[in-house]
């Protein structure tokens, strides 16, 4: 498996980083473009680690008093209408339905038929449809406060598409909440805020920086827009999640009225936040390498992939019986309360074998020869270390060890990618050095995380954006208060802030 | 909570079966018709249900090698055109996309804009879109068999809706497969139908018969569709699941094709399978009861609620302790792999809150009062007992013995339901009483599962089809070889098959 100085994917990081990412997914069989513009296919190994996001990220939402729902597909046009500030953003990008049948147009081929007496939208969202159903559903203190999340589908026309990043139909979740009091509606905003940041960082591997979004940078109808901004290896950020204080504004929009514990009709406070499959494009450029893609252990569609060696004049009976007894101990054990995933290959396609499973990213692999068998022994390599970096250790005692041995990848993988953002952190005063450094960012090399100080005006946040395609990433709730000038405009500030390019 | 002569329910089964229906999913709280025509808003106790399904039919998928995939909401129009005869079904009732954007009328309002060049079509199915992915992933005999499944929601636009049997939108899963040979694609396909028996018996609680359609029944491009059939307790049937065995028909449609191990070109041999939210409309109707739902413990949103009572002098702190003490207790237990879901009721709202859980069709309900906490008891009632049935427990005892009552409810929920089928299960040779039985039916009273030869003719199945509204619901794999004569006909017949009306 040792492919000296050569690479599993080509183009390399370095090379050609947008290239590399479509690279990675491909060789781990992910997905793909469908043959519907901007909608890509979720293959099975792709849809595996979507399936160990939302399981897990559910547990999590449910231990908070969560439960989850499902809303209609369709948005009648009306309800957008009604919305005109919250609908602005999507009215550009939505698939439209506005007939229901076909018929044969006489050319042999169908035609649409049967024109509907409105038209409806698909989801960019549901939020006006969830804003609706909580309405009819809320009409005392006492049935606050509500709870709502939908695992669903949504989708917003897009003109440049890149898988998993950007695509017109995506899959997300999407919290609702509604609360008798500002206070309650503020701690929920920052409570699904937490949740994100433990199960990106704990279970992605991907460290976070938690802030507010400046006013020109909030979902619209927003009072707070809450975020988590993670670095990629090209120095951009990726906002991995957000949490959204609506005040009462949804409320008012979608008239959410409740008697509250005085008698009197009050407006509820809500909430909504989300994150999407997005999050895997995230993950992708986090951690993924010039031989593929690396899984964290926590959401890997396979824990171990174990190759059994055939050697010619040796009985390959038992050695398959050896694998299978090997793989059979392992998925007793237990990760994290998840059952143990082994993947077994006895494909006998040479060197190829094992790169696959390099390139698709799993945690462990474990080659079984007839030697190994004989002295009781397993070979191990992880993907966090080098391919050909290669340990041999007991069979008992690797079995023994496979959790700890995982929990040490995840570790590892979130270490190294804190290390990388640290580097690429800077703090900045002189607006000369500030230009300098983004005006040369290309290709891998997009400059840094810049913590700069920022007077809070509109006008330099624009000015920035404009000229250099740098955004603020957000106001980080850590950054300390302390006296500075403007990056852009030199007048008093209070407090740094988080540049960066993003996605 | 006894009222006696009184039901929760209003009207009962037996006054109007379809309001009683709707009386039964409002009173619960699981669902209800949402403001875009068809479209129904699954509440969090009804998605609960739902997830329950989901994720435990899931595990018995992938114990067979099922791998999820997810494939894009719309099909482009040219795909369902190649279709023809697959389409056919289709093509009178779907939600057609025409545009990509929305822009000022002009009015105030919005109105389409972006007309796409061709129209997308929001899936009815995935069987285009997957059989031209496995087009291009199948190449060799070592790429099968491919065994995909894909949870989604689909649209099929219904002009006479209802919720959960038969909606515009509804959520489901669908799998398809592709295989090598002909033996081992109809050896998926029974594979996958003894999977979805197991799970309607034993999660679902709901006894079914098994069986091929007819011809004329079939899945359009089938070679066989082999089924699942309920019997409702207004003696209705209710197909609870399909599995299709489609030959080379949608391999070749598709251009599924592959290098076998002659190195020969071959077509695949192909199959599907399904299930849908259709299920849960066969749940309430087997189980339910003019007190509200019953839920079967195995899929049940909450196994049992507990509710304290507070008596004015008494310590309510107290009595919360021991409540919650209890809740503790039975969450650290496990039934059939899942932790017991308890709910905690302490809302002061009188006899109401009972009545409540009861039409939420909790399996098991308890009281906790001062009395009970001194005693070191509890006061149980079970769902499948007349709610004014309650029982005095020792608390270690209750708990010790969850999941044994739960099973125990399971069972009996079942084996209610099997006597009921046998009880309206009849042998007819005599073509008067088969007209007479389903001449008669009505409302409540749909006449019997009627065992009847049949010579095979699809004229003979017309006919009764025409004249009763009654259809050959399959021809059970455990119908015995048999002389006799055809119901309609009176010409030899070798077998019986069931008769049925049928939602």
């Amino acid at each position: 498996m040792a492919k000296k100085n050569k690479t599993a994917i080509s183009p390399t990081r370095e090379q050609d980083y947008p290239a590399w990412y479509q690279e990675v997914i491909k060789a781990s069989d992910m997905a793909e473009n469908s043959p519907v513009r901007g909608c890509m296919v979720i293959k099975p190994w792709g849809y595996a680690i979507w399936e160990n996001i939302m399981q897990q990220m559910d547990i999590l939402f449910k231990e908070t008093g969560v439960k989850n729902a499902y809303f209609p597909l369709f948005i009648p046009l009306s309800y957008l209408e009604k919305e005109a500030e919250h609908v602005e953003g999507f009215a550009k990008e939505c698939a439209v339905v506005t007939h229901h049948k076909l018929e044969p147009d006489g050319k042999g081929g169908l035609k649409p038929a049967g024109k509907l007496a409105e038209p409806l939208i698909v989801r960019p969202t549901s939020e006006t449809i969830i804003g609706e159903s909580m309405s009819k559903w809320i009409s005392s203190y006492r049935d606050l406060p509500v709870l709502l999340n939908q695992w669903a589908n949504v989708v917003r026309w897009e003109m440049r598409t890149r898988m998993f990043l950007r695509t017109s139909e995506f899959l997300w979740q999407e919290g609702h909440t509604a609360h008798a009091t500002e206070q309650e509606a503020k701690e929920r905003t920052l409570l699904m805020l937490d949740v994100y940041t433990k199960f990106v960082e704990e279970y992605m591997a991907m460290p976070v920086i938690r802030g507010s979004k400046t006013v020109s940078e909030r979902f619209p109808g927003a009072d707070d827009t809450t975020c988590i901004e993670a670095m990629m290896q090209d120095k951009r950020a990726l906002q991995a999640g957000t949490s959204h204080f609506l005040g009462q504004n949804f409320a008012k929009g979608s008239g959410i009225k409740f008697q509250n514990e005085e008698g009197k009709e009050a407006y509820a406070w809500t909430t909504s936040w989300g994150t999407s499959t997005r999050m895997i494009g995230g993950m992708i450029m986090v951690h993924s390498d010039d031989d593929g893609l690396v899984v964290p252990p926590r959401i890997a569609p396979a824990h171990v992939v174990l190759l059994p060696i055939f050697k010619k004049d040796e009985d390959s009976r038992v050695i398959m019986e050896s694998t299978r007894g090997l793989k059979d101990a392992l998925e007793e054990k237990l990760f994290h309360g998840q059952k143990i995933r082994v993947e077994l290959d006895a494909r006998d396609i040479g060197g190829a074998r094992g790169w696959d499973w390099v390139k698709k990213g799993v945690p462990v692999r474990i080659e079984l020869g007839p030697r190994d068998i004989e002295q009781n022994c397993v070979v191990m390599a992880r993907r966090d270390e080098p391919s050909s970096q290669k340990l041999s250790m007991n069979r008992e005692e690797f079995i023994h060890q496979i959790t700890d041995i995982l929990d040490n990848i995840q570790d590892n993988l979130y270490n190294r990618a804190i290390n990388y953002r640290n580097e690429n952190t800077v703090e900045i005063d002189d607006k000369k050095a500030f230009y300098k450094l983004y005006k040369k960012a290309k290709g891998f090399n997009n400059g840094a995380f810049v913590m700069a100080h920022w007077c809070g005006s509109q006008d330099c946040e624009e000015t920035i954006k404009k000229e250099l395609s740098v955004t603020i990433r957000c106001i980080p709730f850590d950054s300390p208060t302390e006296e500075g000038k403007c990056i852009c405009c030199d007048n008093a500030s209070s407090r740094r802030v988080l540049f960066s390019k993003a996605y």
